[in-house]
């Protein structure tokens, strides 16, 4: 269900130049993070206890309709995101840890950069 | 020199709904990243040693013109990601580790999350 976009995409942002096609891979899953409402979405879905969260307790929170909301989130989902599956009437989002834990990794320092960069105390 | 934009946004994007100022704040970082050659810029000035690159290092490594690379430096600039100084002839460049500190952390699961979430071990 999640594309795991990320799986082998680059070792850090921060400790070596990144090739054109892992910068490639990256860049979708930050556009995907560019926009106000889509990381509202991400916020709503990660945060709910019991982890997942129906499309018609999203809709209510944003004045948009929700053929607009239902797009976001088609975008979070191909960004490898957040996942979902369709019961009955709705379709109901869980966050892809997978895929903000990466991120997360791919945005930290490696250790002895952080350690020795001037740039660190700037 | 740094717009330290993230310095009192959101206790993170998976603990909480964010609200719409702090998902403008953090939109506005995550879309400066969304682009592969932004993200390539990124990566050559936080790998290089010495911590800072000269604008006249950075081009050659891209088909692409220097006012269309200084226009992505300048968008990465804005977002908080990178310090710079002209001296001379050259622009130099440094990454602002706070900023992408900041991120890894409003990326990362609280505990209590990644602990009971049913998605954690999808």
């Amino acid at each position: 269900m999640s594309k795991q976009t990320l799986a082998d995409c680059c070792p850090g942002l921060l400790s070596a130049p990144l090739n054109e096609q892992d910068a490639g891979e990256l860049a979708r899953v930050f556009k995907a993070l560019g926009d106000p409402v889509r990381l509202r979405l991400l916020s709503l879905i990660a945060s709910r206890d019991g982890g997942e969260v129906c499309v018609c307790d999203l809709t209510p929170a944003f004045a948009l309709s929700q053929p607009t909301i239902s797009h976001h989130l088609k975008l979070l989902r191909e960004a490898g995101l957040i996942g979902s599956e369709r019961r009955g009437t709705w379709v109901y989002y869980w966050l892809l840890p997978e895929t903000t834990d990466r991120l997360a990794a791919i945005l930290t320092r490696p250790a002895d950069l952080a350690e020795t960069a001037p740039a660190a105390t700037a």
